[in-house]
């Protein structure tokens, strides 16, 4: 991992029981069974803030889980900065393959294990705790904070764009910064200053009402699971470009300029994930894959008997959750309706192809990269790396927030944070380095200074 | 239905109980778990044999479930008559989806419903149970029987051929027959000669060694539910064939006149699954896509999140379950060979993919037309429906011990049986018809007194 370690914070017990208790939460945001789980973390956060020093603390409701909001507004001429996170986290897909409970945080020297690690509760929790030092140590911080932490983002935010219209006043903001953002293992320091947008559906095949012998029928009945697999199939081309009809309309292709600025590197994700390249569009280098072009991708399906030993049926059903990673200048809603049409114009005959729309939609998000934030973050990360220079990155993942909050507020935000390539986010055994976590609370304090000295 | 009532047997409360405490009992043989239930069934057999009349009732152990042997053999200079059936049932897939618990016999006025009813608890007590009113009314049986109750036919008997070899002396017999089979709704009566083989296999596409982020990796790399999706799908072509290379090269195309003696009617299975036809081979119609014509079906598929809401990962992993039902002269083995070939050579690059043998293997199975035990099962039909012309059916299912009995001591087994098309095998809500239990009782009765008198 990269060197951020010139500074002089140490990993305090407090820090230990506070990632303790709020990586106890199973806030799982895409599960409704977890919904009191979910109000639960905002709770304790509300109640973090106010202990942390900060002012007006409180849950936000929204259509969906609850948020939560707190400010400290007492430097009058100085700039005032959003500090945005989210509390909620991933599902656990299986919790069997994981090494230790996903739930019960597992410290070691280096690391603490747990489902939201990374993603995102310990950076959160680091950001929190550099405005509570600031706080105890001066009595004051060096600009005006807003935080706005959220409890939708692992579904891509369905009610946050409601949300920031209702609170649109109490998040008037200069620009925005936020610790979900993660760091190379080798590379240069990063500052995100992009991301993908997003869009999901689901799709069902059904065929006869129940499931069927499939000695009796097999061999003359359209089989769901084989319709499903087909349709899945006709999604991409040999040529790896997705095959739906328009799907490529309104994408930008980035002039030769911005593409240098942007150019990221894939070593270290090369090295995670040993395929990369190995699908996709041929004539765009894996980078610019994950980056500067859309995908689309399969992220569960299910039908029939998957227990064991075998059982001789025709299923009923199959399903599939799908999803889109969106770049400029594609509309998520147009994207989402123009797969769902395309499954079921190539439904085939003995089944019905149902879709049904998911309900998180973002576009994908450019910060200037020549913002006084991004200055501002470059001079963080060069002292703290002791003189590297920071690239500035397009995340392949989504951020609906950024977005949203330029639409609704004219701000921008970048991503400005510490979690590393290697940790697991979304998948099994998800972890967090505890220098990460230091590093990041140093960052934040860093980062406030100089944006109050330099009164951007 | 066909009205088979062409008798004087009614429904008794003994027949109700004995229904009752068989069905209760979970002899799932697919899922190991259920094991203790499966011999459960088995020792309850074994002393319902005994309290029956009949004798030598014991456990038959195999490498995988227990069997039970039984037999009466005072009836010297008359045949032996082996009558055949299966006391495990399939799986549940999804019990929630069921009207009432799978494992909770519900009688009605008309039928009992529950998981095993139709295929094929009730017809192998509806058969022991004329047994033993014939022992009880005259002391004798008009001829010698042995009984033979499987506890793996469920998965594909992979066990049976040795199970066979180990008792082959106890199996004797001149010919064998078996309630294992189904009646149609509308037309003639059914006598089964022939049953389509087998073979299975899983299939597992293994990507990344954990669940990955879409946003990050999402365009780039195999995802390896799409792969499994196009595996899937390559394995059938755009004709409807079997895209497998080889897998028709040893398939008997019938005669003209062989298809005359067997030509079946489809109208009512065609009844049941509206779509029937809607795939396949093209020029082969559907009764003989499913009779005389092999066919390759997903029986289930899962891989990443298939729970509530998005989850964006590519998973790290995606399976199914194949399996095959096979014509003369497919041999299972080496069909069950080129299925997991072909789809090992279809790997896609970015992913590992492992192909499973599953244990069942059957080739398939036909009994001569003229055969005496076919004469005397259709003068049986012939007077219980009041003059109706049985029809020779072809079942597009497996019944793995007619071709193993038949290789082992050279004997033919029909399926002579009394289920309906329409009650759910192996499907939610699987019932039986009471009718149809009396109707199976009678049968059997008149069965062995016209084998008896006729001496074949």
């Amino acid at each position: 991992m990269i060197d951020f370690s010139n500074h002089d914070l140490v990993l305090r017990d407090s820090d230990v029981e506070d990632m303790r208790a709020l990586l106890r939460i199973p806030s799982v945001s895409a599960d409704p069974a977890y919904a009191p789980r979910v109000r639960e973390a905002a709770e304790w956060l509300r109640d973090r803030c106010t202990r942390a020093g900060l002012e007006h603390s409180k849950i936000v409701e929204s259509a969906g889980h609850p948020s939560v909001y707190a400010d400290w507004l007492h430097a009058p001429g100085r700039p005032t900065v959003l500090i945005y996170a989210h509390f909620d986290v991933q599902p656990v897909a299986d919790p069997s393959v994981w090494a230790t409970d996903p739930f019960e945080p597992v410290f070691s020297p280096d690391r603490v294990i747990a489902r939201g690690a990374s993603d995102m509760k310990s950076q959160l929790l680091a950001a929190l705790l550099a405005l509570e030092d600031m706080l105890g140590e001066r009595g004051a911080l060096p600009v005006n904070v807003r935080v706005l932490l959220e409890g939708e983002e692992e579904v891509l935010s369905p009610n946050l764009r409601g949300l920031l219209t209702s609170i649109r006043d109490e998040l008037a903001c200069d620009f925005a910064v936020s610790p979900d953002g993660q760091q190379s293992l080798t590379g240069r320091p990063r500052i995100g200053v992009g991301s993908r947008g997003f869009c999901d559906l689901e799709v069902a095949v059904d065929g006869a009402q129940g499931d069927l012998h499939s000695g009796s029928y097999g061999g003359a009945i359209q089989n769901p699971a084989h319709a499903l697999a087909n349709l899945i199939s006709g999604l991409h081309g040999a040529d790896g470009r997705v095959a739906v009809e328009g799907f490529y309309d309104d994408v930008v292709v980035p002039s030769a300029k911005e593409r240098g600025v942007f150019e990221g590197e894939l070593d270290e994700i090369a090295a995670l994930g040993a395929a990369l390249g190995s699908f996709g569009e041929r004539d765009w280098s894996p980078w610019e894959r994950t980056t500067l072009r859309p995908a689309l991708d399969v992220n569960g399906l299910i039908g029939g008997y998957t227990g064991p030993g075998p059982m001789t049926l025709i299923p009923a059903r199959a399903r599939a959750k799908l999803s889109c990673r969106l770049v400029p200048d594609q509309d998520p809603d147009t994207i989402r309706a123009l797969v769902g049409a395309h499954l079921e114009r190539h439904a085939p005959p003995g089944v019905r192809v149902t879709v049904t729309p998911g309900r998180a939609a973002a576009p994908a998000y450019r910060c200037p990269p020549d913002h006084p934030v991004v200055a501002a973050a470059s001079a963080v990360l060069r002292q703290l790396s002791g003189g590297k220079e920071p690239e500035l990155e397009l995340s392949g993942g989504s951020l609906p927030v950024q977005a949203f909050l330029l639409a609704e507020l004219g701000s921008y935000m970048i991503a400005f944070g510490f979690s590393c390539d290697d940790d697991g986010a979304h998948g099994v055994d998800e972890f967090h380095r505890l220098a990460s976590f230091t590093d990041c609370r140093a960052a934040y304090r860093m980062l406030l200074d100089t944006i109050g000295e330099r009164g951007v």
